[in-house]
């Protein structure tokens, strides 16, 4: 545990997860490499599918490891920074496009069809009464969170119960015997706390890594540069304790995300992490134990410019570079299939003795 | 037709494919952009997803393109060249190689089962008699180039039979009516016509377009260069002719490859192009055609160095950046899923009005 400071009477799960998270078994790594180096193909040719394996097979603790069922969870929240007017897209597309996805018809509903992953919705903050349907998990811990430009985003208790809203989902998902699980969010002005985030561990200007979000101008990218930094020099975030910087300028559905990366670790599940406000959450995750990283599959790299400072600061190479920047969980779904098929070249590919082929 | 000096009596084939390939719509891509604006998403915001899917709608002329079935095409041939020590691999792998795909169990065959397609193997070229097999093509036009450090690789002749191979196998495919084809490749020695062909186009030096192929180490990779390099000062490929390039200092394989690309685009077929050495194919069909790059997707940028190169000349940006350097149609089969998703995008997203969301 790193930087982590637990002084909440209400974290049980929170420290059972920290404590059960384990530095990967150098051992298994040695020997999923060896199991690669002996298929009908020049050593280390297939780049990072071969990584991607071997890091899987390590994970799991299984060098022939299971393709099983992959389950995305797209946390919703909203945010009182949008009464800043930080966002192109007014606060009521939170809840619209939530039943977008429960109809199946959003971007991460076609790619996650595509890459035979199932997608379950968290409402863990938004600020609509939804009634119980299929695939929508309700565990709402606010109604949205606090404008950060005037004060904190969230209590302390409050960024801890939505971070045990995912590590509950990822325990969950274990009992169930789910191979890999996908990250995805929904939250109008989620990348105004995302941008906060980094730049608060990372001590960087805000505008270092704050973009357009999902396509403001000139004039709104100035105003809100201004507006994430005056939150910032409001709450005086401590970059030393993940957990305040989260409760201070994060969100709802980026805690239920670093809940859902801090259990599959835990698990031994292997998380696939999607783009700029996933990593938001997945880089709590990562200042809160040293060893989450080891668990992370980076999805892609967003056209959010703060998403490289994240990706460097966990240590995490992404996989696709596709110019994304829609989130949901879109990126993470197409980059399932790809550790699926480096996982598919450990099981299936001959060996130069099975096949008969000369080695060189 | 570009550069492209027509006089052979044997290339009927060749000559009507030329003729029939068309330069896009530009109305068909606009108006798939338009669809792809009106989905639940920021404008843009899927990236090369919404790329692939506009140029895939303008190919095929449809609007809703139907996702059929997908056909990576790997053909093999044997290299004169190899009996000057270039390569790290025995020619017998060739063949050992070719059986290993009939039964299944090599990279290509992994990974074009877990992107849905079939694999078919074309013998255009190998130094081997294989017996009829299932999934096998037999359509030999030498056993192998000649040593193109000691004369030319193949006859003008032979090469245009060989590119007529590709065509003719593109055409059958339109007839089946199959969606989406890729390249592949297998050649023990075939880095070295691929590197002489960028150098040959590019009038650059042999060093900058030649990388350790299948793993050759320091000086193994400096007695490559020095082979290649003798190969181009004795044959003089014309760069200005295409056929006068690849029949000089290319390969059985390389030339199918063209024609199946050339044929491709004949029959407004997207054509995934995979690694190093399908591009080396590729770019032949381009330089006899300037609209030939329009039908194109570049699977993937390849760890070797002269494949950069190449896709600049054709002005293709990758899809995938994996670090592969496998071949045999891998990138092609893991960049065919990807077109695929984004085909997606455009057939089954809701649209605002569809799913009630407002838009900014």
């Amino acid at each position: 545990m790193n930087n982590f400071n637990a002084t909440e009477g209400t974290m049980e799960l929170l420290e059972s997860a920290l404590a059960k998270i384990q530095p990967l078994d150098e051992a298994l790594l040695a020997q999923a490499q060896a199991k690669l180096d002996n298929k009908t193909k020049p050593q280390g040719s297939l780049g990072l599918l071969e990584d991607m394996a071997r890091r899987y097979a390590a994970i799991t603790g299984d060098l022939t490891p299971k393709i099983g069922r992959k389950v995305i969870f797209t946390f919703a929240g909203d945010h009182g920074i949008v009464e800043e007017g930080v966002s192109l897209f007014p606060k009521e597309v939170t809840p619209q496009m939530v039943l977008n996805f429960l109809r199946g018809g959003a971007g991460v509903n076609v790619l996650a069809r595509h890459a035979g992953a199932e997608v379950r919705v968290v409402d863990v903050g938004v600020d609509y009464d939804f009634e119980p349907t299929e695939g929508l998990i309700i565990n709402k811990i606010a109604k949205g969170t606090r404008n950060f430009a005037k004060g904190s985003a969230m209590t302390r208790e409050e960024a801890v119960a939505a971070i045990e809203v995912g590590i509950a989902l990822a325990d969950r998902a274990k009992a169930e015997g789910i191979a890999m699980v996908g990250t995805g969010e929904m939250g109008i002005g989620n990348t105004s706390p995302s941008s906060a985030i980094i730049a608060a561990f990372a001590g960087c200007s805000v505008r270092e890594v704050t973009h357009r979000g999902t396509g403001i101008g000139d004039q709104a990218l100035e105003h809100k540069i201004k507006v994430i930094q005056a939150g910032l020099d409001l709450n005086r975030p401590n970059p030393e304790d993940p957990l305040d910087v989260l409760s201070k300028v994060g969100g709802l559905e980026i805690a239920g995300i670093a809940g859902l990366v801090l259990g599959a670790a835990a698990n031994r599940i292997p998380v696939v992490v999607d783009g700029f406000i996933s990593t938001a959450g997945a880089l709590i995750a990562c200042e809160m134990h040293p060893n989450v990283k080891e668990y992370i599959f980076a999805a892609h790299n967003s056209v959010e410019i703060g998403h490289q400072m994240m990706l460097q600061r966990i240590g995490a190479k992404p996989i696709l570079d596709l110019q994304l920047r829609l989130g949901e969980g879109t990126g993470a779904a197409l980059a399932m299939a790809l550790i699926e098929a480096g996982v598919k070249v450990l099981n299936e590919m001959a060996t130069f003795e099975e096949a008969g082929v000369a080695s060189s």
